[in-house]
């Protein structure tokens, strides 16, 4: 696991109410308490953490792969379940893979968002699928 | 989108400390404002959020795949920082989905990882990585 | 399933020993076949096959999520087995989108073969896991 | 890379039409030579070759995630050839780890197309997209 774990230590100390003192932090540390008792770090490193996440995201969209898009934006409430289900599975692995890297996932996310905004201006991106490059 | 999108609202009724006023939730609004704004819903069916989450998910996966494990510990800033946009894409697209199917991430999250304590119980699936119905 | 079909088609009545009249083929045209009896081309669409595609290589990728490379290169007959079977679902649908597509997939990856020969020259690429792009 | 090379070998040896002396097992001895000419064995553990796969099916996916199934049978020729180079990838990737694990890749996708004859029986299978254990 990497040895500079401030993102989160450094928040916590701040008791900033904006800052990740909040359910994905509480995450954070049950997986890591989870993974420390069966002694799991030794598989989880950044690399493996990655591939497991692509794993199961894949699981994900299994459940999409035949459906007609009509079909996927009305899943019969067990479907919705067992989707819900994968979608935690990729959560957990993303904080996973945030924590053994020291990235503080919502930071990154803001960060990226940000990025986003500049990439697909209103204008130029309304109604188009067209990839930042090709606007 | 879906019709039913009450975790977020129910949670936010009740002025919960312990619910999605948080970051996760914050983050949940912009990308729905962002998608709004560029008339961009019309992409967003839960098949297509499915598989740019697999995409995503996939890219981030190429920073490691020459890599050793060792390597992946101990990644280089700029290679940190490329890997941390690339999880920041698929937290973005793991929240979009949830929004789109009415899930609450978090919820579900917790509830898997309760269902992971029952799956590997520590003295079984300590220092194993075989899968739970071959423990 | 696309109207032009031609590749296979045409190197089919040259009779041409170096074309597409082997065992590729022979499988293109049994998983037809078994579509077609199966009235499935109308969840065939190449978006759809590519999906199943990536699902699959996910599938493939389980196998090796938490074993060191190390492992990998000396897999337990069944474990060699279980990735052979994924390994045989990724060709499948390989195959199968090539088909959807009007694409000989031989003459894909030759060409792609040779434009790496080019983005990867030896004196530069010897020994170094780097993209083309990075050399 | 695995010491047991037989099934091309042995083919070879037979010098059988029905067997691999054809454009599959061609490819394979160039990637090999390839491979080799650049000291890249190192990187071809079958874990690496297993990651590589999936991020490039995952590229193939990402041309079609936005569009709709009909948009996808009736691609551009410059969008049906990019997708070309892809599947062109996915395929050099699933000959790679076929030869990395002694796999015939042939032989094995023929017997998991038996399989799946007798896993979706015609009469049970036809029309339905359901999963062999749904049926």
């Amino acid at each position: 696991m990497a040895a500079t774990l401030t993102p989160f230590v450094q928040l916590e100390a701040r008791n900033d109410s904006t800052a990740m003192t909040d359910s994905l932090s509480d995450l954070a540390r049950q997986l890591d308490t989870f993974a420390h008792e069966r002694d799991w770090q030794q598989f989880h490193s950044p690399k493996n953490l990655a591939s497991a996440l692509v794993v199961e995201a894949g699981e994900l969209l299994e459940h999409f792969q035949w459906m007609t898009e009509e079909q996927s934006r009305a899943l019969a409430p067990d479907k919705r379940d067992a989707v819900g289900a994968e979608l935690a599975d990729v959560l957990l692995y993303t904080i996973q893979l945030a924590t053994a890297l020291g990235i503080d996932p919502i930071a990154a996310a803001r960060s990226k968002l940000n990025i986003n905004e500049i990439k697909y201006p209103v204008d130029r991106a309304r109604g188009s699928s067209r990839k930042y490059d090709e606007l």
